[in-house]
């Protein structure tokens, strides 16, 4: 009566077993299923990395770029750089009686979700001010390290930085196994993420394209000179951007590129754009019940025109909840370890 | 009568042969000489990689950033950027009639000195529009690397990109052997050095930290989206902008650096202000039978006050004359092959 076929389907229905545990894999990318997207992955190596084959790619010209919200690792319920924003006017408030009469720092005390739905662009640009500004690069790192250490996410209770996507980390511990160089192209702060990404990818800060302020070389008053981050945003390194971003900080065009949203639609065009073998993958979020399902209509991390374009172009596109047999890695302090 | 320090000595005389041909080492760093600078490299690259030493240093902090122009190569009559700049304006006059009676443009086609020397930031500004901004990055990378194979330097007769120094390339690969990454922190455009520098310096252009004009994303007409440079200036990276390029490429403070003037004063002192052991050096041009003889007084590769600061604080400082037994590589096409 309840052969393990159905008891796996028990489990995936409450959602505490995966539903690909029957197909995990040896070798490569254990927590890929054995469907198109590995196969897509494994294939493309393979040809660039064959010694005199004819797709054969050197390897300083491995370059391999990640969008990081949504295809790194979790987004959901907002972007955890806002998670950390709305944390930090919380433990800033004692310091500003103020902000408990005034918007939009009254919304974010009060927990006042329908007006922190409803905020403007200036009203972002206020919180993003007052926790991202005014203080000096290391100061910020400090911030940034203290809250991963201690927040934890409201539906997995975990660190936010275990909340990455064990076969994403996979990939790229193979890509760099196979003399690829991985970068980080995002959205987010580059500032926010390199304190951390190091030891959650392997992705050394100097590798880490992302957006920023104007940044300013001040006398700190003891000889010694100190960064500080201004309030003015220098650089968005999103839809249009990224591949100026990545033409600024890498100087070359990447022949594998992965995102999951229409933010990453440029990047992954300009991937594709040179000549010779190239690599475009987007993560579609599918699985709510091991972590969220959203797509075209999505406030964050809207997949609406790029999921189109890669349908037409054949781009490699997994789906989340067929193709991966694990999400997470299963311990919160779970990282990987290898380098570059 | 003609003892063989006689004929060394009348040899270097006449430009001939190296001050130090008889103190040339064997070992690492073969074209300096066993005095205090090759000294203090070799012993704090001993002290940074020994294993349990109190000054160990992790090879991913392993970070060395170098000045281009004057630090690794030559920078006189004017910097090479420059000379590229009038080449260019002379290449592209058949296409504007109306620079025979314009200036600045006038002044170079005439080979006015007088006048170019006068130039104010105005006339240098249109200078670099004409010849550094309306087109692709990829043109511009084709017209540099058509500069740098067939222009000629006008004193040594040899391609720019073969007046590198000698000893600083074996220190780059002494470096690396080390476990250093080495990075190029220059005011230089970070496009014009891109298409040069891994053959020269195995510094791969993700390593490439420089000036940089604003660049858009633009249709190009066929489906595949371009990279244009506009000629509205995005960084300067020289001076105060040193220590803010190396913040926002980079993202952690190196452990040794290495410039030449006063644009590499901060840079330095921003490396020296981190904590465990650090390195600050600088090239003092002191050799104008081999290469150049300026400092205080000079226009271009002005140093005065970082000359000031080094000896104030021991910082090493290379007499050019004295220290190094080589200046450029034997051949022109001699480049460093090891990568990173």
């Amino acid at each position: 009566m309840f052969n393990r076929r159905v008891i796996v389907a028990v489990l995936v229905a409450i959602g505490l077993c995966s539903s690909a545990v029957a197909q995990q894999s040896a070798g490569p990318l254990p927590s890929w299923n054995d469907s198109a997207p590995k196969r897509n992955i494994v294939g493309f190596v393979a040809r660039v990395t064959a010694p005199g084959g004819v797709d054969f790619v050197p390897t300083e010209q491995r370059i391999a770029v990640f969008d990081n919200d949504g295809t790194l690792w979790c987004e959901r319920p907002i972007y955890f750089q806002g998670m950390f924003a709305l944390d930090r006017v919380r433990a800033l408030a004692p310091q500003h009686p103020e902000w408990k009469t005034t918007q939009p720092f009254k919304a974010v005390l009060d927990k006042d979700i329908k007006a922190l739905l409803g905020l403007d662009e200036k009203g972002i640009a206020q919180i993003v001010a007052a926790t991202h500004a005014g203080m000096t690069e290391d100061a910020f790192a400090s911030t940034v390290r203290d809250w991963m250490a201690s927040a934890r996410h409201p539906r997995f209770n975990r660190p936010y930085d275990s909340l990455v996507y064990q076969p994403m980390l996979e990939l790229l511990s193979y890509l760099r196994a196979n003399g690829f160089k991985t970068f980080l192209v995002s959205g987010g702060g580059v500032d926010f993420m390199r304190p951390w990404v190091e030891k959650a990818y392997g992705i050394p800060p100097e590798q880490v394209v992302g957006s920023s302020f104007v940044v300013k070389l001040q006398d700190s008053g003891d000889g010694k000179p100190v960064l500080v981050k201004d309030a003015k945003v220098e650089f968005i390194d999103d839809g249009a951007g990224k591949p100026v971003g990545i033409n600024r900080f890498i100087g070359r065009r990447p022949i594998f590129a992965f995102g999951n949203s229409d933010g990453d639609r440029q990047m992954l065009e300009w991937t594709m754009a040179g000549d010779g073998p190239r690599f475009a993958g987007l993560v579609h979020h599918t699985d709510s019940l091991r972590e969220y399902a959203y797509d075209r209509q999505s406030n964050v991390g809207k997949l609406d025109k790029a999921l189109d374009e890669a349908i037409a172009k054949h781009w490699t596109i997994v789906d989340m909840r067929t193709d991966w047999n694990a999400i997470f890695p299963p311990h919160e302090t779970a990282t990987v370890g290898v380098k570059r």
